[in-house]
């Protein structure tokens, strides 16, 4: 049994609030349990200089976690001058993942900037912020849209994260919350599509290691959570949940 | 007429939101109209290195803007290695008002943490954060007097900011919103107790000056602006409310 | 009775020595009592990025203390790659302040930037910097003229600093040096014009609060100080003083 | 047929030379074809701050590059004066991977630096980078049980690293140089013991996504390249090479 | 002729003001024609860390101009958030030459900080600021001797410093101003002591070379003009000048 | 006798290995002694800003200690997010040297950079350098000749560097090895072209000093040594070596 009751491969309850903060073009606060993330998404009329002239467009995102979204005030990278390792491997994660679905011609010499804060930690914060920073994209790609900037959105495909990890006496475990990470053996995010396909996988064993048939139990679990996240997400969108699809793909016919 | 229909000594809906976030000892949602600002206290059990061994406390304050809280989207301190002098001064602002209502004495070898962290700004971010602060700062300190840490609370009057500002058109305005505040020849920031007693009062007269009696009549609406957040703040901290008082100062009988 | 034995609303011998250093197109060294800062401005013929193109000029300060312009020694901010918060707070100061009583129009697309450096200090090295740089400005913009960039003066007003305090037993205090300084309960700058208009106000009750009667006694010591500041400086700046007028202001008439 | 003239499953050439540089407690020159990098362990006789006391060590890695290691200079991070997000991902790595096969325990309170510094890059820093720093680390602790200050070598398996990826035309490919990287939709490090475990699985699918039937072909052709790999290890570690095993786990029977 | 009217072998007029900051514990404003230095002296009670504990004292020098001591602004380093290499250069320098007059020995475990701050720059700023610093020193040092926290001056000479050059159409030049410098095909710094050693020697050839004979030449013209300086210190410390001399060596008999 | 048992105006091994990576314009991998230092030359076709549109080239230097290159670990310059003094001081060094013997009219608006990344110290690391970037300029502006864009080599003549120094009881000593160079009382690094003509001389006597006399003893060993680099420079360039000449230089005739 899970420290919050919870079966091994269930969810977290979701929640995502479209519209959360005024001035974005994209704007979600989705919860995954406790682990709470405002996911907003600017569009800026250009692209950063190595990729003008291209005629396409770039996805970038940057993560932050309040100093109080932990148990232990964490200090500010601000204050510190500097990101962390993590903070660099998170930001660079989500930046990717969302590139993975957009058709970038089809976006045009347009920057979208996806801020991910985390505002409270329970584990999961960066599959939280892919998943969430997901649905603020669409929203803001779908004001292009809207105003007539793109004919269609650029979207390809859905796209959402969770964690799976190992706990040595309960086995594989869907969705971790903070207690279960810190306690878990292997630690694995997955990023799928909703066609069943890995745009990224890290799987980690500290100071331990997995098999290929543990893998293999991890991914399952991690596809069927990724699913029920796509389905949020359809909602959240509500009526643009249509307008995603496999062919809005450049060349798709 | 002001530009969202209020008078010109009408502050804007006001709304607390305590507990708002479940790891900091203080936590509140503060909305100031569409500012809205997550103020957190950390009690940390020691003391900066310079005041060791002095049997007296420290409060500090941080303050932080989410990329997308302002309508163009701001490079965030982190990304940019720096703090901005426009973040110095307000966190300076914050840290100084709080310590003057707080026995240090009575607090102990103990650092209150303040971090207002602003995610969605329409004007009056400082003086909202120094409002919230407040409220935080005792929830937090309350929560040393529940586990019998300290035995009285070491408040010594309630405090809360506000802005007044002067308009070429309108004269003189309470509580500006960002409009409001972009057009204003004077801008003014008041920090007060429930005494009356000014703890701050910074006005700039920016490419402009002001005469005397105009700072007059700023003043006495800042002052009914902070009567009326004091009052928010009591219903805010509920029975606690009763616990600040100028009889928790060292030596007061 | 004061510890320099000046009376509460006596200012400290005051002295300005024009063209100090050679380079710079305006140079002033200002001394109050022990207080001594190298005032230098120079003119950039360009604006900043953010204001090409608009017209206008631009004012910006940066200010410095010597490592021993101290009782103790103080890092350098270079050393420590940084800016200190108090650092950044004086000088947006200075630059408001000055930009306040230009006419950045008639200025034209330049940049005036400010230089004050203190080299020896004892309390109010702030304001001794924003009524040395005044001076300096004024000779930097006077060589404009002189050689025929520019036709009149572009200063609308004089413009001077002082700080006034509240002492516990000696009460309202006029220009304070370090120690008195240290041991007042609030503090308070004034920026003002000839005109008697403030152009910055910024009072601060460290670990304190003031009430609206002691505010106004202290304004009216500030006043005094700054018409006496104000006096310095039309001596140091012989003839150039009477070209600086309200009348030089766009648009009047 | 591969650029190089490489069967599908075929690693590129594998040197590693042992004592490469005189000073550090361990050190390899490793070299997979045009990859080469110096891998030096350095044994410090201290743990960071925060595991004092705990009577365990801990293994750390940093990795840089040569500016002209690639083909286009890179500007030197000590210039630009931080690390970028894709050095930090790896020096990460590294060191997890490195502590997943260490006894923390057994290593008692040292720190192990492992320093990997890419002279020549042609694809695969990063995991010939973790395959030589194995050797390097080795090595040092070696000269620990050597001069008896451990009684045994606290390594509990072998540990190598390689990429594995996808080509459009190609199909799956084991151990891609720059070209054969710049090219691929998916690319995937494999780092594994030599008992076939999982230690870390990075797959990124940039722009694109693969699915769980090419996981798989990927997963096979890594765990080949890995075992060819540690026969390479065994070679360079000559006697030292027997000392390796799961027995070296503290409890181990 | 040269631009000023000298003799090739003649130095630039000398004027050393002592105490001329009231804080440190040695001060001199050091001009040496146009170039204008405050070299400041401090003393502190500990040495660095890594020298605790050795019985010996230490001497480093920091060195910074004011943006307008030169004929173009230069920015501030501390703006910039990081030291020059010119800086560190002259830095490195001025202490290393300190040092070498010094018995560290006797002066204990004390750090001598010496401060040069150009305020006006017309070429041999670090010569000007070696010649300067060593009067700063002596005066520190004597404080120490005054209130008997030593028992005699640990400094073995005296210490000048100053540049010579070779310009293509006049020769060697001794003391260049900064138009003599920007034309010199060589550049040199003497360090030198009373007793004609030299102490550092730095001669550049700034795309160009010198011969052994120019080199000698530049030597003799140098050596004359630090004895020159020597007198200057002398007249500058007044009776302290008596008490400087090789006997003050540790073990000196 | 030496401790290597050389004799004291005996150089150490030299070994120079040309292209030993593959992808820069020039590399060489320069061996003196156990002091090994990767140079390699990277030709960019344009200058810095400040050089724009003057219609000459530029040549600038980067140097480097891998950690382990020395005999204690040295914390990372990109880690530390800073260079030090020293690296400074060398870099420009390297660059000011290589500068003099290129005629840089006839080099056309191209920068050259030269990377010095030792990867083993023991003693002389600068000078080192500064013999094998020479090589490696030479390599990289042949490839500008053999590929056309260059109709000769723009170098005017030979240079090479060595370090001298006085050891209490050798006496002068030519090519310092670590241990020596730790014991010297007076360190010289001398720059020399083959006409025998001083680039740079850099004499430091740390904590001592040095006669005149003694500083011609170290000119003598150090031209000795030059010549024998120089000696090796050749070998290494082959068949390009004859095409280093003082007639390269624009308007020689």
């Amino acid at each position: 049994m899970r420290i919050d009751g919870r079966e091994r491969n269930e969810i977290r309850p979701v929640e995502m609030v479209t519209n959360y903060i005024k001035h974005p073009e994209g704007s979600v606060l989705i919860a995954m349990g406790d682990t709470k993330v405002i996911c907003n998404a600017t569009i800026e009329e250009r692209v950063p200089p190595f990729m003008r002239g291209e005629g396409k467009g770039w996805i970038t995102a940057e993560y932050s976690m309040l100093p109080r979204a932990t148990q232990q005030r964490t200090i500010r990278e601000a204050a510190k001058g500097k990101l962390t390792g993590r903070t660099m491997e998170i930001q660079r994660l989500i930046g990717r993942a969302l590139r993975s679905v957009v058709d970038l011609k089809k976006l045009g010499e347009r920057t979208i900037w996806i801020d991910c804060d985390v505002i409270q930690a329970d584990g999961g914060t960066r599959t939280a912020s892919i998943t969430g920073a997901f649905v603020a994209m669409a929203l803001a790609l779908d004001s292009l849209v809207k105003k007539g900037s793109l004919s269609v959105l650029p979207i390809t495909d859905y796209l959402a994260a969770i964690s799976v990890g190992m706990d040595e006496e309960l086995g594989s475990l869907l969705d971790l919350n903070y207690a279960e990470d810190a306690g878990a053996n292997v630690d694995m995010n997955v990023v799928m599509t909703s066609a069943g396909n890995f745009v990224e996988l890290q799987g980690t064993g500290e100071e331990a290691a997995f098999t290929r048939s543990e893998l293999n139990t991890l991914l399952d679990l991690g596809e069927q959570g990724i699913l029920e996240l796509i389905q949020h997400q359809k909602q959240a969108l509500k009526e643009i949940a249509f307008n995603i699809s496999s062919s809005n793909k450049e060349g798709a016919s």
